[in-house]
């Protein structure tokens, strides 16, 4: 019979991080300090990170160990199946093999524990006792309030209001793991304070839910802030994905030529794809795609340049393709890909041309998420269905150009607790949000005010 | 590094299900034709099932051949993982190895794609085009949904009204998967219309629904009817999780001493304890723990008789402990285990001493779901936690008796759709419903009225 899915064995897990700063085909720039426009030093991030962290986010190092006890945690449900999408490749009828890694089988139901598990771990070790985070629509939020809670942290999650309201479920996944949710705007922090007292009814953003957390932490002796994507110690830990799907595949005697992963701030993508991107700095002929909303297209069509990674301009400047740090995204519902920024080690590596970026709308994900739900079974996040646009596009030109190809993608999450917007596409009251390119003036403009990269 | 979960290949899933009515250790009293009173035979229930089924229902054998094509699905998410519960272990503090079957990887979440995979294949192969039947929170049509989708069956699902307004995301799994969703009372029937016109609110009932999607198949020559419980084939179907865990155990050198699983209709718990019910009736000194709602106290307090599975009397009469067909059980959020009887095949085996059945209280399944969220990370359903509740009993009773134990539980599903109920519970909206005494008074009444086993 044939093999649906590759496991590895527990033995098997690869046992470092893989940090693609040692393999950079050429320097990056770094990030700057907003107030003196210099390289941003350590010291600079000591108040917001632990410094443990802040040397992984610096590292030159290939190679980083993982430490046991963060094994330990992963065995929950590390190291994920490598599946062989069969049903949809027999629908397709192109001649691809489909491979994904099934990243849904985490207790948080996403890619996101890979760093969350990583982050409470290294903030228990430098002394730390409670960690503050954003979240928007709760993958993060959840994943870092099940973290905190393995290793005995407090855990304060500051939740857009909107999403607090009209997504429960991922908030009552944090209290069920003992995190503690305010909607943001709250009356916990001074900025939180302010925009009540102005906008009593404020629906919040992501970026009050940042300056809140960061507000909520620093200056507090034994708390720090945490951010789930963009920065390169959270690629760095999402590297296990593709570290574990290079054995597995190794395992069939298949290699990619296509590796797909859907990209917002740019994690579970770097996650699946740095390690191929590190074959390909090599020499390996291979395209490497990141799948990201045409409502929110930082990669294909935004300037590159130095910009703020928030609303409130309380990060380092970074180097990035971005649609300025004030764009406020459409409200399509793969949430996780509302960004208007983009990790700098993927936009580097995209101007590099190794990482090849691709925008699709919402209505053809949906599509392509109800075939896969319809083929494959499991029924993915709004945010995987943009890869399985793509896988879906690949397919069909491999069967244009009648080439074999070997296509590996990253299922970032299930969408169990998104299906509110399968019932609106079902029921034709979803929609597409061409980017207006009055947009991408505006975006110009922004990144003007800043240093040149 | 200690092992956390314990594969199996997929050369190694058992090829074939068990089948306990080889092994009983005495006769099990056989269904009832209502209307004659005589032993059912297969043409009696040709309109409702397809034949295959029926044989299957009424087979002596002790082992099932698995179809490839059954098979063939199965791998989307089995063999499952059986996992070690380190963390619970080392809070519990007793001598107790704890063991769970993880069956929440399923894409419905749940164990019921076990059986929804086979009968929609059976249905297939006897030329059937569509398949009906009712649900109540959903955890059964939404896996009949995905099993009908995958062999190309139309499914048609009556689910209680109740249910369809307040828990709207697996009717969307449902719609996710191509089924269709009739809240019940539906226009779709006789039964619902007459019900409709009486009582245009009507908020439904499992009673109401089986009525209708019986209706709805019976007479239909491409259409049959489903039941994702309580009859002999689902339980067979479901013993893939014994046997698999079976093996697992043999591969880390442990037997159980004690074997537990939640209980409603019969069939998860079934599908782990049969194969060790085969060993204990052969001479294994095991326990075997079916736990059950304090509120539907079925195996624990209920008369022993002949009833109708259903309250609209459309079943055979089955030999079982029943609390009265008509009995409506305490709205306690596990919904798949408020049902008035239990399988023929449970029950027969809990009066012959071979399963002791225990009871839990609602709030006490939620304090060990909560204590298993915070040490094991996964959420599980809340049927589930009250095989938690039962697991975390059997290791203290092992610990005051200074036993050494290996407990095996089945972790029937994940709770990701149920988490209103953890809110209600986390915020003290929960509560207990102790069984009244007059209630068994009662059901000794109703079985009365039909013949003695």
């Amino acid at each position: 019979m044939r093999q649906t899915k590759v496991f590895l064995n527990e033995s098997e897990i690869p046992r470092q991080w893989y940090n693609i700063m040692a393999d950079m085909p050429t320097p990056m720039s770094p990030p700057l300090h907003p107030g003196t426009g210099k390289p941003l030093a350590a010291e600079d991030m000591a108040a917001i990170f632990p410094m443990n962290l802040i040397e992984q986010e610096m590292s030159p190092d290939r190679w980083i160990d993982i430490p046991e006890e963060v094994l330990e945690k992963y065995m929950l449900w590390r190291p994920s199946p490598l599946y062989r999408a069969y049903n949809l490749e027999k629908i397709l009828d192109a001649p691809v093999k489909i491979y994904y890694k099934h990243e849904g089988v985490s207790p948080a139901g996403s890619h996101k524990p890979n760093t969350a598990v990583a982050q409470a771990y290294y903030n228990k070790e430098f002394g730390i006792k409670k960690i503050s985070t954003e979240t928007g629509a709760g993958q993060w939020g959840s994943a870092l309030s099940m973290a905190c809670n393995m290793f005995g942290l407090e855990c304060r999650v500051f939740m857009v209001r909107v999403s607090y309201d009209q997504k429960p479920y991922r908030r009552l996944m944090m209290q069920t793991w003992g995190g503690t949710c305010f909607p943001s705007p709250s009356e916990e922090t001074e900025t939180g304070r302010k925009v009540l007292a102005e906008h009593p009814d404020s629906p919040g953003s992501l970026g009050i839910a940042i300056s809140e957390a960061i507000e909520d932490a620093v200056g507090n002796g034994d708390a720090r802030y945490s951010l789930g994507s963009v920065l390169n110690h959270v690629l760095l830990h999402q590297t296990i994905i593709g570290l574990e799907a290079q054995k597995q595949l190794e395992k069939v005697g298949d290699y990619p030529d296509v590796v797909i992963g859907c990209a917002g701030g740019g994690s579970n993508f770097a996650g699946l794809a740095l390690p191929f991107a590190r074959d390909k700095i090599h020499g390996k002929d291979i395209s490497i795609i990141a799948a990201e909303p045409s409502s929110c297209p930082t990669l294909t069509m935004a300037p590159f340049g130095y910009d703020f990674g928030d609303l409130a301009m309380s990060t380092p400047l970074l180097a990035m393709y971005s649609l300025g740090h004030d764009f406020v995204p459409a409200p399509i519902h793969a949430g996780g890909l509302r960004y208007h920024g983009m990790a700098p080690i993927i936009s580097h590596l995209v101007k590099e041309n190794i990482i090849e970026p691709r925008a699709y709308h919402q209505l053809e994900t949906f599509e392509a998420g109800v075939q896969w739900a319809r083929s494959e079974a499991f029924i993915p996040a709004p945010e995987t269905n943009h890869a399985i646009a793509s896988v879906i596009q690949e397919a069909n030109r491999a069967k244009e150009e009648g080439k074999e190809k070997v296509i590996l993608f990253n299922w970032s999450g299930h969408g169990l607790v998104d299906l509110a917007s399968y019932d609106a596409y079902l029921t034709g009251k979803l929609f597409d949000y061409p980017l207006p390119l009055e947009e991408i003036e505006r975006a110009k403009k922004v990144l003007g005010q800043y240093p040149k990269p």
